[in-house]
């Protein structure tokens, strides 16, 4: 449970997830500040022009919940046992630019047409369409960029896994696949099967990779694997219906976007298919299987990602 | 020089271009249908939807001169000696669904505008903007995905290298960047410089990566890689004057696409810059820089490069 404090007593120990995020959240925005740039490409020997990094930078600096950067590096540690590793800093790094990439696409007009992103005017908004259409593009080559460096620091195994799970994550099976099922049912009625399967492709994926990904940066035996993977898929859809029921229960305000939007635009939810009170049980019930999934990892070090599925269920917004 | 057959003679050998490229194509068109499916991945476990993969086939599948796929299978052969390898059919697969993807994008409404593309309706045409957007973004993660199986076909550190080259190709110093580039020149006067290293980003990266991921496919040593960037640059840079020079000179039937439209629409092409007689000069030149860094290559086996080489200058459209 989630105190006012922001500790989470989780088993017997208590576990202080605003300070473990607060550590590597400035490690995270310090990497991407620096990866983030028009530095000449040395093999290539070309720069990249400054309005197109400026965009990018827009997108991605300064904002955000950084959840999926957390649950990467919360995987490795529970993996690895210890913090702190070039591959999964880059591997942060990396699912953070594709869930950017997908926010500025998904905001252009011919999508959600969304004209404010936390606060600020969306990147189509501020530099043009063409401008968010590259933009959005470039960050997602950056992402496999990031994660194969030409130094020694992350070898080339586990480099290539990395590549395999963020394309998969990203890709027609993960986080397109599962907008293209959204665009497609917007007036239609889903059944709960059909709105599982398209929340775990639209946001699920991404967010199981990245604990997927953070987990490969270690050298996780098949027992491990198959509980966090089972951690994440609770964690994925949890995290959509909670952002269902917050969308009826919260105030705009308090969410950072418009309330009321999705019921609004005649898009299905949680909420609209099995009502307030089941919905709310059932992001309970998948909160514990995730705590479940972590018992039987058999890794001693679960305490930041029990807390992260901890607040993905409990947040306000 | 390449007589009216097809049939090129570099050096005292005779080389047949197009029965070389009929069986490779027939590969890379094989594989691109196998690949790009609704097939469900086997660790996350979903399916890809059928309209969003549609939306991906309709872009790649037959159609193309697909000289980048051959670029990749020409530069493996030349460094390996011999064709068939994992690895090169793969990123010859990879470099074709980025260059779709970029023309899906490049074609929609907020940048080009297109509505025929090969004869057919442009993608977003056919799919809709939103479908457009997202079959361009599921290509550019497809692409990484076919550079990382999880078969033992491809080592690792190969793996790794592919996801590299393809990555800054296509990203912000690469072709994503020379896109904004151009973006940002219409109505204005480039100077020779800039319009060069617009063109090495928007087409040259590309072409030059598909040259390298080639020769990574195999074991190359420093000096043919050396040589094969110089052949890469080259031939990149011709590619770009020759299509200016064909926009200016070939009819719109020859050209499969509206001829005059760069100057219609005021971008700075090289005929414009230099006058046509200048520029056809520089194609000629772009192209012995590239059979002569073929020559101080070491390699043996670049008759398909330098065939090539000689089609990017000598084609008809």
């Amino acid at each position: 449970m989630m105190s006012a404090s922001g500790a989470s007593t989780v088993g017997s120990q208590a576990f202080h997830l605003e300070s473990w995020s607060r550590i590597r959240l400035d490690q995270v925005e310090r990497a991407l500040e620096q990866w983030i740039t028009t530095e000449t490409s040395v093999e290539v020997g070309h720069a990249a022009p400054a309005a197109l990094v400026e965009a990018m930078r827009y997108s991605v600096l300064d904002g955000g919940k950084r959840l999926r950067p957390l649950l990467v590096l919360a995987a490795h540690e529970a993996v690895a046992g210890t913090p702190g590793s070039a591959a999964a800093l880059r591997a942060a790094c990396a699912v953070e630019l594709i869930h950017a990439y997908s926010l500025v696409h998904d905001d252009m007009p011919c999508m959600d047409n969304d004209i404010l992103r936390r606060g600020k005017p969306t990147v189509h908004v501020r530099f043009g369409e063409a401008s968010a259409l590259l933009a959005g593009d470039a960050l997602q080559a950056l992402a496999f960029e990031l994660l194969t460096p030409e130094d020694a620091s992350v070898d080339g195994v586990t480099q290539a896994r990395l590549c395999n799970l963020l394309a998969r994550a990203a890709g027609s099976a993960g986080m397109a696949g599962g907008q293209a099922i959204d665009l497609a049912s917007v007036g239609h009625t889903l059944t709960e099967d059909e709105l599982r399967e398209m929340h775990q492709l639209k946001t699920g994926a991404l967010l199981q990779g990245s604990v997927l990904m953070g987990a490969h940066c270690g050298q996780p035996d098949s027992v491990a694997l198959t509980a966090l993977r089972d951690y994440g898929a609770a964690i994925g859809l949890a995290f959509q219906v909670v952002d269902d029921i917050l969308d009826v229960t919260a105030d705009s305000s308090t969410l950072g976007k418009t309330a009321g939007k999705d019921a609004d635009n005649d898009k299905p939810t949680y909420v609209s298919l099995m009502g307030l009170a089941r919905s709310q049980t059932y992001a309970q019930d998948l909160l514990a299987q995730a705590q479940q999934a972590l018992q039987r990892s058999g890794l001693k070090n679960t305490l930041a990602l029990a807390a992260l599925a901890d607040m993905v269920v409990n947040r306000a917004n």
